[in-house]
Formats: C-alpha cells, structure tokens, sequence
C-alpha cells in the first residue's frame, strides 16, 4: 500500500460476543456496522447483500449462526442442538446459489455434532470458536490466492475485473483482487479496469471504492464498455471472483461474467477465476446443475431508490451466470493455479484442504 | 399495433414556425414538449439528449438551423447567409460522431447556395421547406426499413436490441424497432429484449418504453445480462441501429454494441444493423478512423441523478464504440438488406439515395 492509502474496513467483526457487519449497501457514503441481534436480521442483511461476496457470506453465516441460537442456550442442550439445524436451514435460504454459505453452515451442524459438550454455554462457546477458525481459514485462503497469483500482475499490465471479488467480498484481502493488493504492496506498477456491474453496482461501489482507497490505479467503466477497453489493447488479463466452481470447471459467478469471459476469448486475453478451496462443489457435475437465483424486478427498473425503467415491465434478472470451464484459462486457488483440464486438479486441491467439507 | 397500444409520441414538431422538441431525459417520468428559441439552446439540446437518436439528431439540426439564424431575416441577405454557415458549425459541433448531424446540416448549407432568393424571408421560408423534406423523408427511410427487415422476424424469434433505434431516434418508426413494429401490425408473435444501455439507460427509458407503449412482448435486462439470455437460447437474431457506417461496413454505434457483436457471433445469432442510406460514410474508409465523442465521467458516476461510484474516481465514458464488419450478418437500408462484402452495396445504396450527399 502507498504511504496515503487507508485500509479497507472489516467487512465485519466479532467483539464481546457480538456481531458487527459492514452494510456494504450502504457504501461509499457511509462506513455504518450494524449489530446482528437475531436469526432474522442476519438472514436479512444476508439477502438484502448488507453482507456479500461468497467467502464473507460462509464466515458472516457462522458467526449469524451463533447469534441465531444464543436465545435457546438457556435451556435443555438437545433443544439447542435442535435450535442449530433450524437456524442453519433457515440462513441458507437467504441464497441459494453461494456455495459457501452452505458449507460454512454444514461445517458448523458437522462440528456440533461432534462436540461432547453437556450444556449449552459450552456447546455455544465452542460454535463461536469454530466460526473464528472459520474466519482465520478465510484470511489465510485470500493470502494464499495473492501468493500465487501475483506473478499473473506483470508491470505494466491492464487487469480487468467484474463484481467485487475484493476484500469486502471476503474477510481478508478479497479472491480476485488479492494478487492485485500484493502486486501492489511489492512496488509492482499496473491498472487495474473495474466494470460497475449492473444491476447493485458492487464494481462501482464496492471495488473501485476499495482498490482506489488502497492506492491502486482503477478506472471505472461501465459493463457495456469491457469490449471497447479490450478492443484498444488496454487489458492483459481478467481475475474475475467466483461463487461456485463445479467439479468440471464451470465457474458460477455474477451476472455478466460470462459475456466478458467470450470478450475475453475474442481478443485472446486470458481470463483467470480466484478460487478458495472453499469455493469448490465436487458434488455438483457442471454449472448446468447450478441453481441460479433470480432477484427482485426493482433491481434492474431502477437503483438507488430511483426508478428509470417504465412501470409495470417484464424484466429478467438472473443474479448470477455460468461461465462454462472451455472459457477459463485457470482457477487461481491457495494451492496454485489450476489450468485445463480442471476436475483432476480440482480434486487435488479440495482433497488436501483441511477447509473443505468433501 | 392492438387495440390498447398508445402511440409514440412524436420526437419533435414543427408547427407554426417553431421548433418543439420531446425532452427524451424526462422520459418515461414526464412527456414535456420543449420550444427551441436560440441556437444555443438547439446546441445544449443536441449535446444533452434531450434529442438523440442519429436520424432525429439531423431532422432536429435542420430545424435548428433555422430557428437560430432566424434572428439574422431583418438584415441584408448576405449576412443571413454567412450567419447560416456560421451556425451550421456551431451546431456540428453539438456532436461529433453522429454522422446525420454533419448531413443535414450541409444538405442545408448546399441547399441555401443554390437558392437565387434576393430577400431574407424569402431564403428563410425556402430552408424551412427544405428541413421539412428532409423530415419526410426520415419518415420515408424507416418505413423502407421496415418494409426490407421485417421477413427477419419470423414467428415466435426472440430479438435483442441495444440502446434506443427506435420511434424516439428518428421521426419515424425507428430504424432498429422499424421491422419490430410492422412484424407486431402484421400479428407476428414475437419477443423483444432490450439492453438497458448504460450508461443513459436508453434502453430502459426510451425502448422498453416505446415498444411496451406500442403492445409489443418487450423485456428488459441490463447490459450483462445479454451473454445470459443468448445462452439460454432465447435470442435468435440481434437488430441495433448505427450512428454512422463507413465504407467498409464497420458499424459506429453506442458503447456496448460491440460487446453484443460479439456475443452474437459467440452464440451463432445473426448480428443485424438497421442503416438508412443517411447513415452511410463512405467518405470515411473504416471505423479506425472516426473520432469517438467521449462524454463527461457523471453519466458513469451515478445513476439517474444519484451518485453510486466513490469521489473522485478515474473514469472511461466513450459514447460510440465500433463493430467490425466482420461481425456483421447484414445491414438493413430502405433500399435492400446488404450482406458482405458491404462496400459495393454500400455505394450501391449511397448512390441511388436521393437523401444522400455523396
């Protein structure tokens, strides 16, 4: 980071029992934590993408677990066990595409299920300890993905990126953007390219935000201007984020990730996915699979609380797209990249990740 | 159109020697007719959209042209005559990409030297009348395109389009939407996508709009989405419109057409331009050579008056990007769809145009 840059603020923290997120709906004009007190609230700021990015919404459901259940650690422990499995369906509903969310609450029922505690403030302060080792995990994963994909970040180079893939998408340095903060920290001159990403922004509000408060090179563009970037020489590379990334390679990200990812094959620049172990489903054959949420109409007629669009309209707004692996150059994840083909090397990876549940 | 649908309203009048533009930024919020009184208010109306649209943009100018040197028909001959030239540039300069500006406003100039009028009012009623023929014969031009483009949509197609080529681009029934709105009188069932366009959102405003206004089956995605919704299959053919082709058949045309183009060809979905012979440069040999009119970084900033990015943020905003001709399956003129190679076809149409000035 230059000497001017200020930190990007914890997308959420855990203190005195409490927790805190970031409401990134809320960003750039305010720096607001909101205190989660119920099962609800953090099933909201959930859904309402208070908290967002696939490795920050595994840690924030962990800790939301905790404070979901804490109501029942009063009583009986098997009604508290109860209690944990109706709270983790429950937040899991709030997305049903990110992998992740699923898989930080099944790590916890997983690590419930083993622990012999006999009440329930122990059973409860053993769940918060494991949602910590979930978030250390998470910190570590986002180190790991800089460390090997920072040599991608040559001098000089044009980075195209989509969404936010940052740091406020996880609880360290972000995926996409982790080889981008350590190219950066090593002195490493480049510019980085940021589509807005239509409908909720996240490229404008979230990691143009983020990278030019760090002191990295970002210019805002619009979605529809990635081929006109591309087409003039401007991109060496992408480093796209990703959701879910079936065991064939199939990379489950935000919508529009798959037209920059054709772009990106049209102009022969090679598009690159960061992709924690946590991020892997083996269980899911190819993105054909995928469940892909589909979000409210309001999202796409207007933004911000301003309506642009003509009342009433059909409207489609898919919130996520798969980019089918043939169009992926390599899986960036904390054990190395991945290049094609990627299911053996997926398997690897997911196999010798003490993170991964499979 | 059914029994229901509204017209569109008209995107400019001239009714009783004055000029009245439709403020296509208050759309769909407001339909406000405003009168053009000066030059410079013709000029800040061209350079803010209020009228937009290269077919339109050169109906208005023509008119344009005429209210601002309206104040010159008490003097000598001469000096209304120099004031027009004087004027023509001025407003050329409103926008510089869009070729139909330059067009109209030297068919005027042209028109003005070949008249051997001796007093002011005389010249003045002449260039009014010229305006108004060049105002019929946009209207001409579309239904010619409607008239060759609409066997391009067959029964049950789905078609994507791309900003706004539609009514409110021209003073006719658009060029892109010309087909779309016989194919619909004729009961052909179908279904439109429109691309909301950012960063103006034309697409949202303007064709979601007009077309929805008009009865016609229309959806609305985002930019993003289009890579999506061709992978589900349900684009068979893309129409946009052009603000300028050149010689060669390289399509200039808003930011994000290229984008399109490319997806297009991805999928295997024809990629067709709606061209009125007005549109054609054969003066300029390729894209690569025409200068492509970059827009102020708050129409990428925010949204519909709301800020969304962080201040200040570096910022990309070209308002046109070009497709090669390569990408391109066919462009439809009021004088015939033409295939590749364009260029013969090109100067074929160029040169039968009787609205044309080469």
């Amino acid at each position: 980071m230059t000497h001017h840059a200020h930190a990007v603020p914890a997308t959420l923290e855990w203190r005195e029992g409490e927790l805190y997120l970031l409401d990134q709906t809320r960003l750039p004009a305010a720096i607001h934590y909101e205190q989660q007190t119920t099962a609800e609230q953090v099933w909201q700021s959930i859904r309402q993408l208070k908290v967002r990015g696939a490795p920050a919404i595994g840690v924030a459901a962990a800790y939301g677990l905790c404070v979901a259940v804490r109501a029942q650690c009063g009583g009986e422990i098997e009604t508290l066990r109860q209690e944990l499995a109706r709270q983790a369906a429950y937040l899991q509903s709030a997305r049903p595409t990110a992998v992740n969310l699923a898989w930080a609450l099944r790590r916890m029922l997983d690590f419930a299920g083993r622990q012999a505690a006999t009440n329930c403030n122990e059973l409860h302060a053993q769940l918060v300890s494991e949602a910590q080792r979930i978030h250390e995990q998470d910190v570590a994963l986002c180190r790991g993905i800089a460390a090997q994909g920072v040599d991608l970040i040559r001098p000089g180079v044009g980075v195209l990126t989509h969404c936010n893939a940052g740091a406020l998408a996880t609880t360290g340095l972000g995926t996409a953007t982790a080889p981008l903060y350590l190219a950066h920290q090593r002195g490493v001159p480049f510019r980085v390219y940021a589509d807005e990403t239509r409908p909720l922004l996240q490229g404008a509000r979230l990691t143009a935000w983020e990278l030019q408060r760090a002191g990295l090179d970002v210019t805002l563009i619009t979605d529809s201007m990635a081929a006109s970037v591309m087409a003039r020489g401007a991109i060496d590379l992408v480093i796209v984020g990703t959701d879910r990334v079936t065991a064939n390679g199939d990379v489950v990200n935000k919508i529009g990730t798959l037209g920059v990812a054709i772009l990106a094959r049209h102009f022969g620049v090679p598009f690159y996915v960061a992709c924690p172990s946590s991020t892997i489903d083996l269980a899911t054959a190819t993105g054909a699979a995928v469940h892909i949420e589909e979000r409210d109409a309001e999202e796409v007629t207007g933004f911000g609380g301003v309506r642009t669009a003509p009342m009433p309209i059909q409207v489609c707004n898919p919130a996520f797209d798969v980019t089918p692996h043939t169009l992926v150059s390599g899986l960036i994840t904390e054990a190395g990249i991945i290049h094609p083909p990627f299911e053996p090397g997926l398997r690897r990876v997911a196999s010798a990740s003490c993170s991964h549940n499979l």
